[in-house]
C-alpha cells in the first residue's frame, strides 16, 4: 500500500476513568500529527473504566506507531483499530434547519426518507436528529443544506465489533 | 445556592479547527479540576469550526470561571452554558447483550418499548443502539444489565437550543 494514502481509521481506546486522561490521549495524537476528525468519550459498565472512539486520517504503518505510543501511556487499558468489515458504526447528528411553513413538506419527507426525528419546531425552524453510518448522516445533512442548515452538532462516530467479540480492558490481546 | 452542591452542566464550545485543539481544551478542564462525564466533538458545516459538547460536574460559579478560562484559549471562538429547561439533549448508546434463544422474547420487547434497533445478532449476542436523553438511555442500559451487557460505548451528550436561537461563532454575545 502506498505509504502516503490517507485513510480513516475508526480506533477504540479503553482508559482509565481519571482526571487529564483525555488530555493525555488527544494530546498524543496531535503531537503524533493526526488530526482528530471526530471524538467521542463517555462511561462504560465499568465505572473504573471510560471508552474513548476516535476517527483519524492516517496509513497503515502510521496507526500501528499510534497503537504502540497509546499503550505507552499508563491510562490506556486496551486499544483497538476497528476492520471495517467487522464492525458496526453509528453517529448521532442534531440539526437546526431553516423551514418555514412552504419548505415543510420537502423537508418532512427527508424526515422519513432518513427516518430522521424531529425534536423541536418553531414557525421558522425545525431540528432534527439522524442516527447512522458516517454515509448515511451526511448524506442528510448535504440534503439538508438546500434548506439552510443554521447549526449543526455531530457526536463523532462510536463502533463495536459484529459478532460475540468484545474489547475487554482485563484481557492483553494485541 | 450552596457551593458545593455539584450539578450536571453541559457546555457548547466552537472552536478552530486545528490540531491540538481538543487537547487545549480538555486540559483546560482538568488543570480546573473538572471531570469530564463524557465529550463529544465533530466538524460543522463551516470546516473552519468543530463543535465540542461537555458535560461536567460543577456548581454555578465553577463554570462561570471555567466559560472565562475557556475564552482566553486563542482557539475557543463560542462558549454557551445550556439552560436544560431551552435545550435538547440527545446521545447514543451501542450495547452488547448476552442473549440467547430463550432470553431474545424479553430482550425484543424492551427493544420495542425503547424504541432500540438491533444492528447485529449473533446465537449468543444482540447488538442494539438507542438514542435519547442521558434520562432514556441509562433507564435502558440499566435495564439491559439482567442480561448482560458484555460491552458498550456512549457518544457523549450532545445538545441544541430549542427554538431559533442559534450559537454562532461570528457573533460574541456572552
Amino acid at each position: 500500500m502506498d505509504k502516503n494514502v490517507r485513510n480513516r481509521y475508526t480506533v477504540g481506546v479503553l482508559v482509565s476513568n481519571e482526571p487529564g486522561v483525555l488530555s493525555r490521549v488527544s494530546g498524543l495524537f496531535s503531537r503524533r500529527g493526526f488530526n482528530i476528525e471526530s471524538l467521542a468519550v463517555g462511561p462504560t459498565q465499568d465505572q473504573t473504566i471510560s471508552r474513548i472512539t476516535i476517527v483519524v486520517l492516517g496509513n497503515d504503518s502510521s496507526i500501528e506507531q499510534l497503537v504502540q505510543q497509546l499503550y505507552k501511556l499508563i491510562c490506556v487499558r486496551k486499544v483497538r483499530v476497528y476492520d471495517p468489515a467487522n464492525t458496526v458504526e453509528r453517529q448521532l447528528v442534531m440539526i437546526k434547519v431553516a423551514a418555514n411553513a412552504s419548505d415543510r413538506e420537502g423537508l418532512m419527507r427527508l424526515v422519513e426518507i432518513f427516518k430522521a426525528k424531529v425534536v423541536d419546531v418553531t414557525r421558522e425552524s425545525l431540528t432534527l436528529t439522524i442516527t447512522g453510518d458516517v454515509e448515511k448522516v451526511s448524506a442528510m445533512v448535504e440534503l439538508m443544506q438546500d434548506f439552510g442548515i443554521t447549526e449543526i452538532v455531530r457526536t463523532g462516530t462510536v463502533a463495536l465489533q459484529r459478532g460475540n467479540q468484545i474489547m475487554n480492558s482485563e484481557i492483553f490481546d494485541l
